[in-house]
């Protein structure tokens, strides 16, 4: 079974208020005036200034709640979909909690990781639970703090990121309402593992034996040819199968909000996939690229800006580290 | 809805080859002859050597297709359920993809963590993804290398842990089969967040600032009493709720299969809750505390060591990090 009469009831974001203006990143990188907007098209991106992850998703959750209409004791579980963690244990979930002043609540609250693709993957598998009747009301909360582990070496991948968090609430739809999720899918090729990584932090090579002359282990590691080469060649029949199997066309999509990566992959994409440009949600200019929190930030200003209204279908499609490739078709 | 009609069709678990038994401990520790065992009831432990978590992880999960008579082709879905990560990018599960050769199969593969919970977690959770036929089958694969993260001079949390990964293959059960969960639930009280962490490592505080000066930062730190003392308050209406829900009484269950935390606190919660002797599923002794992979791994010896068979009652109950507690009532 397929589709699933689950609606967004609610969305929210939240931005760290320190911004990086484009020429201000040209200055860091020491790059010439318009270096940077000509390579990644990002005008501004954020930076947490001495916040954490969990302060930042509790903002975005909260935002989320209110767009909703309804307090944090209409929740009955909270999921971190996040591609960066604030600590290597508890998880992030259970500190967002924390974060949000709900530490006696009791609501159960654990991590979905598949790195950018964490958001897409958690509301694909817990919309399950929610159509189910496990729980009426799931907050999913993607935040992320990405400047911390950028290499500065790398300059356009640097310029690239950006921090924020976003959110959602989701709950069973009612049997007129005609919001549900038509089809979802998730591919994963590790054949791509090591082609956007960050191998030191983890048990193969602990935090504890960093050290200065291997700094490059513990830094963001992409090879942006490489997953792009991987991504054009594996998206389009995804999206065929996806789109054959939710019985629609890709004009029948009123808009794709996909996971913002590099622009210049993403125009690509949107020609090879066939995506009008009144189609794509594009949010990079002002936000960069923000790893999982991208695709709920994307479909929150949607919302806001009303570039999609209630029974509109809408397209979420990334891809990650992984190599993973996911997408959702939803009736919104 | 809660009962669920899956089934758990094939378990594995992989140990390490290298061992450290109790005495050699006391030696590592500075402790007499007879402190390990006496303070932990640990007499061999295992550690990964030169292992990664993804290798160890991948021979669990290949040993649990083999008992179910499954090839990989047979998998639908594979989530690393595990504690600790390998790298902080990609997800554990998708390295646990590769290094089982899979590497082209396209199988999604993220995580779900929630620490020491994190298969109750996933399995709760995939099972209703199961139940609606999203995927026909999903492989869950516990890794865990807590080697590398222990704190030596607190010898008794030192002693405890062991390395190791255990898995397990879930399906939808027949109509006129026993097999089902018959209720899990979750709690998280974040009140708790910080008697059981790492702190360092996340963005919080990242790998690249390690400093000897702050190495405590970067070690696990349980406050085990404390966190004792909230388990010991919290299980004992939980367990009740669980049971109610279920329809049954601690009777009605024929065996137990708890988070092997230390052996005093799983003593003192059993007398509490009135688990039985005979109940009880106590794998300590020769495995130590495996995080995550403990559940699955008393669950795969219940079943290797015939203490349970199909249409057995079996209650899985742990606490993690978060603080959390879970459990799933289930017929085996």
């Amino acid at each position: 079974m397929q589709q699933r009469k689950v609606k967004i009831v609610g969305t929210g974001k939240y931005l760290p208020a320190t911004t990086v203006a484009d020429r201000e990143m040209d200055r860091r990188l020491g790059q010439p005036e318009g270096w940077t907007l000509r390579k990644t098209d990002v005008a501004v991106r954020h930076y947490a200034g001495g916040e954490t992850a969990s302060e930042m998703g509790g903002k975005a959750a909260r935002a989320a709640l209110n767009d909703a209409g309804l307090a944090f004791a209409d929740i009955d579980c909270l999921v971190s979909t996040s591609g960066t963690m604030e600590q290597p244990i508890p998880c992030t979930a259970a500190l967002i909690q924390r974060a949000m002043g709900q530490e006696h609540s009791g609501v159960p609250s654990f991590d979905i990781n598949s790195t950018c693709l964490s958001f897409v993957a958690g509301l694909d598998t817990m919309s399950y639970l929610v159509a189910a009747g496990r729980y009426r009301r799931v907050l999913l909360v993607s935040t992320e703090i990405a400047s911390g582990g950028l290499d500065w070496n790398d300059k356009e991948s640097a310029a690239l990121f950006g921090d924020g968090a976003a959110a959602v609430v989701i709950e069973q739809a009612g049997e007129r309402e005609k919001s549900q999720i038509l089809y979802a899918s998730m591919k994963t090729y590790s054949q791509g593992a090591h082609l956007s990584e960050i191998r030191g932090g983890g048990s193969r090579l602990p935090a504890r034996q960093y050290r200065a002359d291997i700094d490059k282990e513990f830094l963001f590691d992409m090879k942006g040819q490489a997953m792009f080469k991987l991504a054009s060649k594996l998206l389009p029949a995804f999206v065929g199968e996806m789109l054959e199997a939710a019985g629609i066309g890709m004009t029948d999509i009123r808009l794709v909000v996909p996971h913002q990566g590099s622009a210049l992959a993403m125009r690509l994409l949107q020609r090879k996939l066939g995506i009008a440009e009144s189609q794509l949600m594009y949010i990079s200019r002002d936000h960069g690229n923000t790893i999982a929190a991208s695709i709920p930030m994307g479909l929150h200003e949607a919302i806001v800006q009303g570039r999609i209204v209630r029974g509109d279908r809408v397209l979420l499609l990334g891809t990650s580290a992984g190599f993973s490739i996911g997408g959702i078709v939803l009736e919104y």
